[in-house]
């Protein structure tokens, strides 16, 4: 069997099959597993990427019957059963586990990638992390040389969980964690923006909890923009609801595509390009291929199930019990989604939760975002990554200190010295006069 | 007054100033402050960058007649006492604390650098982890689709205290934390050369050590080879006294030249490019100007003192007490080295240690070790790296796991593809067959 695929479904499929008598081969273009869900935490500063990542074959060393190759999968031919590598190389199989994930979607302006980094990647996150500690430093370097710096205005795109995260973090960042670092800017000034087309934030949450976050993300001082699709992203500026919007660093976190591997099997795939499976999680007519995660566009009880992490997870642990079944002739059992509930923090020591076991609750503030922190403690793979993320958590939340605030790369920001002037400034300029 | 450069020299000079009547500006064109003793541990997938880097801006927050500046240095003017910042912006200075340090030297062979990186910043060790780390996944990748791989070569140029933690840290990877992780390589068949053009390696250390040294990376594994002076370095090869070594992944601790700033000073300096300075620090005929930490050419009964942490410390100490003689009116105190001694560590629970305080002793092997494990946790700056460097060893000396085996950025090795061959294979290829 070949798993294409190192996140939260390929591993739980690997993991699953272990002590079966399989042999499987995971392949990832990337060399470790990732805990997606507090990657927005790397990107702000509070932990490094070795805490929420490890090496995909460190996790597997001990199943003897799975090796893992860091390779990119670029094709796949159904009718041979192989998997084609980047080097031309062909991977057969008999189980074709597929499980590549998704990534963004910029609805077709790929130009917008270099000025609105999305977060998807290790990759990504330090560049987030870069872009953003940079702004301040860039300020105050400005003042000291010409005496005035733009509008410390921070625009987050797409108002989903990950863009909440987003505006929260670096709102806590500007008023909270740099208010004692800087001698010539205020950074408490700073303006974060959140933009969602849609008419409220948290889309897929309930009415109520939107509603929370919303009133949250505006207490810390975010000014949330609903109704406003994004028609332009620039240097130094983002258009959406008809208004343009300065902008010294833009994150993007509004939409996402599947992996084009997905489209590759020829089977019918959604808007996004997530690849449709029947209650087995195959694709019409392809018993031997399985797709997991958020590649998969599997419907439930009339509902398509979201491309999150616990899903993901059930699909990867599922596999193994259908191979088992293949195994012992009998029929696959079929998948279904055990829906635990859903959360996103807003800020420090804040959150929503919509909560569906072991009882419901929708829950808002501190107890949600207790809830919150007590869920990622305890599915954080490895026990070193639980001790450190705690450890780090503690750290930020009791010194208002950020422990990973570090630039590395370029020095620049897109548009920083070509695009903004003073008189475009509106807020915060000479802060310090 | 105006210091440049925010290593172990800057920060201490800045620091030693609180409370005087002095306005201090710190420029460093990078916004952290590096713990570089403990760089290679980065660089060798122990440590993550944070654990050792924090903002200069936060180790100086509280200090309020200092600010901080993210920026450049590209020139001095000594004539109208101005630092030239790279916007073109200059700096006046009544006072000037060069604190630029040094960076590799490639003897003149400039391109030599993108064939055998060096390890000064974190930029440096975090593509040394890639090379290193990725060397392993290309070859496991490459017998999954070829049926061999190169042999895994690591070549260290330069036997000096970073070249000999680092060829040590190579082979405890290969040998002791990645045995159980691939399936159709084995790492520990892979060899480490450590390179030297001296008689010996650790030549700074007295006789005694240095065979101690060599007899503990003899037994590590790795091939120690002295006089052998590198005349060329390609993709896949270098070239020393007269022999030609293949090699994956090649590593420069050969050389160091100091900061081009030092000559725009226009006083003498060494064959290194080091400022000569006289007993209080400052170039000939500049008391304005004090020349500090590794930058300086400091000479004391007849030697130079080296270009080390604890020097560099001392000298920024120092900087205070000139400071307030000149304040009193009071002829400048003289700087005097107090060495308490020098260690490097070799592998695992390994080191040597020259102890000058508070005893006098030559020290090796474990009490060599747990001697440097002490000093370095105790001259961390900042109390949460302690816990964080400290909790990291703990785990990594007691799991044989490595916390931050994380491969970022690009996916290609030089020469992997192109210059290596079957033929030229020599050692563990195919070793799963």
């Amino acid at each position: 069997m070949v798993i294409v695929g190192g996140g939260f479904a390929g591993i739980h499929a690997a993991k699953s099959l272990a002590g079966m008598p399989v042999e499987v081969t995971v392949v990832d273009r990337s060399n470790h597993h990732l805990f997606q869900p507090l990657l927005y935490q790397v990107a702000l500063a509070v932990l490094s990427p070795a805490d929420i990542a490890q090496p995909i074959r460190s996790i597997l060393r001990k199943q003897k019957n799975v090796e893992v190759l860091m390779e990119e999968v670029t094709g796949i031919d159904t009718t041979a059963r192989r998997v084609v590598l980047r080097s031309g190389t062909q991977l057969p199989y008999d189980y074709l586990a597929l499980a590549a994930g998704a990534t963004h979607s910029y609805f077709g302006n790929d130009r917008w990638a270099e000025l609105a980094p999305g977060l998807k990647t290790v990759e990504n996150a330090l560049e987030i992390r870069r872009r953003v500690l940079l702004a301040f430093e860039l300020a105050e370097r400005q003042v000291v040389e010409r005496g005035w710096h733009p509008a410390l205005n921070f625009v987050v795109i797409g108002g989903g969980p990950t863009g909440v995260e987003l505006a929260g973090a670096i709102s806590d960042i500007a008023q909270l964690y740099m208010r004692h670092d800087f001698r010539n800017i205020d950074p408490t000034k700073s303006r974060v923006m959140l933009l969602d087309g849609g008419p409220r934030v948290l889309a897929a949450y309930p009415a109520d909890l939107s509603a929370k976050a919303e009133a949250t993300l505006k207490r810390l001082g975010v000014e949330v923009h609903t109704n406003s699709h994004v028609t332009g992203v620039g240097p130094g500026w983002v258009e959406a609801g008809g208004r343009k919007f300065e902008s010294v660093v833009t994150l993007w976190a509004a939409g996402v595509q599947a992996s084009p591997l997905g489209k590759m099997l020829g089977a019918p795939v959604d808007h996004r390009g997530c690849v449709k499976v029947d209650a087995t999680l195959n694709p019409a007519g392809m018993p031997e291929v399985f797709v997991l995660g958020d590649l998969a566009h599997f419907e439930q009880d009339g509902h398509q199930v979201p491309g999150v992490a616990q899903p993901a997870m059930q699909m990867g642990d599922h596999l193994a019990r259908m191979i088992a079944a293949d195994l012992a002739h009998r029929p696959r059992p079929a998948f279904r989604y055990f829906d635990k509930g859903d959360m996103a923090t807003i800020g420090r020591m804040s959150a929503v939760a919509k909560v569906e076991w072991p009882f419901k609750a929708h829950l808002s503030g501190l107890p949600a975002w207790v809830t919150w922190l007590t869920v990622h403690i305890f599915f954080l793979i490895g026990f070193r990554s639980r001790v450190s993320v705690f450890a780090a958590w503690i750290w930020t939340y009791f010194t208002f200190t950020r422990g990973a605030r570090l630039i590395t790369g370029d020095k620049q920001l897109p548009g920083w010295d070509d695009h903004l002037s003073p008189e475009s400034t509106t807020n915060n300029a000479k802060a310090a006069d």
